[in-house]
């Protein structure tokens, strides 16, 4: 029920059916559906019986009747009420998105799905991204599923497991020295070089489209209601943007009385949208720390931290930051009291609301949830065992040997 | 709806309520249920409208109403077609459940969530099992969400990211030199000292009833039909039996009008059930060789063996075996073709397929489901990145030229 593209800032109207990236004047599209079509459509009884997936909710998605999803089983994923942990915090209403489950074990593959399907649509051969690590393994996966060809680019330093996962799929990996802002310069170029079609964030209209059914999976989850306080990890905020996004159209579709208080949830290393929101200034880049939170590891949100920002000062949301002891302390304490082990990333959430409650920010008797957005498996392996160490002591006393043996 | 427990041997009939291991002929209880009055309950029509997860089945599930569910959404995975491997194959009508995506990463998260939930219901404070990886974390996983504490045994030379996950949870594991028998003998002395809920395979009469859902969501899946062929990883076989318990339930239900074909997955170097099979003998306990799919590295299946046997025979089911090349070759083209990276032991399903398409064992045009049993995630990581080795070497030339110094 797609019936055009809108520029996000001036408004100019683009038509379906061909390739875009940004507007004329800069800024990200976003496609609009015939929202009355989609309410009759959409009814709750209806959606009772459709697929466990984010396809669930068609009517709002832009791939047209015929078209092939691309799809790997991605969304519906548990809303898990979170007791234990919530005791622990003071919070009686705290539930958890748990977004692990997903294919390739983040919430990247709900954006990845519906890109790379309309990527197919257009007639794409090739598809690229940069990546701090889950968005590239997801087009990978993506693309290895529908028979296209992934360039995916990621920093030098991120962590092996991300690099083997995204090979596996067949995927053409390219690692960038400095920050995922480096990686997303080399992408462009080569992109603009051979004639790839760009996933990268907001760069084309399609990716939030899929991430925005997070937002009707945890209303549809809590019976057609939206919680009082959704908190979202923000590194440019495409997820934040896109979960807003999701509520306001229920909101317009008539399917919840009221949206969410947003909030914004940075690692202090990179907490450029965090710092404008309390400093009430406009962003300012930043050089970034390092963070175990590898994937909001990002120094300048540039112009979709403008749009967070925007968004938090229209709808009264808040931002918040933490530090990488409490994200670690955060993570093993939803593993240990709710069986959930999630990345650093994926744990931030939690972190982020514990400072949140601190400062008196966030109601302790609202309902609460947080989405945590990928699995701890992705987590680098410790260092090797026994065995392999005392293997290289022996060749080495070996080399040693030799050494002398033609030193002497 | 359970009226009781009998005996899989003697059929002994046992009382619900009570904490049960083995029947007193030492043979495993499975729990029964009044099937009649499930087949009126779980009609399609109310079973579609029920929640996405193994818990859509409670009335053929043991746990008593008002007892609480430990569940992490558990279940209810995609049944993906699998076209591009299929081309591949020459397999017009393949598709792979894909248990990946399930808490933990594999399809021990069914299992475990099942038995975990009657260990809390039956009073237990700790839960224990031996395990090759992934039950161990799937256990840890659902005791923390319960509160209970867990005792995990894994062979010393498990993948080290399997430890890491598990004491993630808050478990206790234990490490035991040997092979997966040699942890469960560590498991059952310490369980027995110490008065802790045995969670091991089939010791407990649960597990196996979680296990059965991944049959009951396959034939939903396809519409109430049994594919022609399951294909199903079998070391020991409880998930082969557990499939076939579903499937034979179902049919008694009158949910499907026939069972599939059973086919058993085994690595080669730990094939006594296919061995056994093909001789036409009984099962013979062998010293196992190292296979890359940990989680079929069992020489001795014992009284489980037999069983899985005994189905084979009576249900005219195949079994098969894949070398280690060959295991890597499915799990690199299950990747590749569709967007599915499972670990070797999830990808040995298809290494036997093609084994057994090539033995004419299985008839190509046949409606045929592999069940990929664990995501690609938990492989070890690759050997330490360059900058890594170049330290080493500095260290070792730095040594080589004192000694040099020393001998001159």
């Amino acid at each position: 029920m797609l019936t055009h593209l809108d520029c996000t800032k001036c408004e100019k109207r683009y038509e379906p059916g061909r390739v875009y990236t940004f507007c004329a004047c800069g800024a990200p599209l976003f496609p609009r559906y015939d929202l009355a079509r989609a309410a009759l459509e959409m009814r709750p009884g209806h959606l009772a019986l459709r697929e466990p997936t984010m396809w669930r909710y068609r009517e709002v998605l832009p791939l047209a009747e015929g078209e092939e999803r691309v799809s790997l089983g991605e969304g519906l994923t548990p809303l898990l009420p979170a007791p234990r942990l919530g005791a622990r915090l003071g919070l009686p209403r705290l539930a958890v998105k748990e977004e692990g489950g997903n294919p390739t074990g983040s919430f990247k593959a709900r954006g990845l799905s519906m890109a790379v399907s309309m990527a197919k649509a257009l007639g794409a051969t090739d598809v690229c991204l940069p990546s701090a690590g889950n968005a590239g393994s997801a087009l990978a996966a993506y693309a290895a599923a529908a028979g296209l060809r992934a360039h995916v680019f990621l920093p030098r330093d991120v962590a092996r497991l991300f690099v083997m996962e995204t090979e596996a799929y067949g995927a053409h990996v390219e690692t960038v020295d400095g920050l995922i802002t480096d990686a997303g310069r080399a992408c462009a170029a080569q992109a603009k070089e051979h004639g790839w079609y760009e996933c990268a964030t907001l760069k084309e209209p399609y990716r939030v489209e899929g991430k925005k059914t997070m937002g009707y999976e945890i209303a549809e989850q809590m019976g057609w209601r939206a919680p009082d306080v959704v908190v979202a990890p923000a590194a440019v905020g495409e997820t934040f943007i896109a979960a807003h996004r999701g509520f306001a159209e229920m909101e317009r579709l008539g399917f919840i009385p009221k949206r969410p208080l947003m909030a914004a949830a940075q690692a202090a290393p990179a907490n450029a949208i965090t710092k404008a929101w309390r400093d009430e200034t406009a962003i300012a880049p930043l050089k970034i720390g390092y963070t175990v939170a590898e994937g909001l590891a990002a120094g300048n949100p540039g112009r979709k931290g403008d749009w967070v920002l925007r968004i938090l000062r229209e709808t009264g949301g808040v931002a918040g930051q933490a530090e990488d002891e409490e994200i670690l302390e955060a993570q093993k304490m939803l593993a240990r009291t709710e069986g959930i082990w999630a990345g650093p990333t994926g744990s931030a959430g939690i972190a982020v609301l514990m400072r949140l409650l601190a400062d008196k920010q966030v109601d302790p008797t609202s309902t609460i949830c947080v989405i945590v957005s990928e699995t701890g498996l992705k987590t680098e392996a410790p260092p090797p065992s026994r065995e392999a160490i005392a293997f290289d002591e022996a060749s080495l006393r070996r080399l040693v040997l030799e050494k002398l043996g033609a030193g002497s």
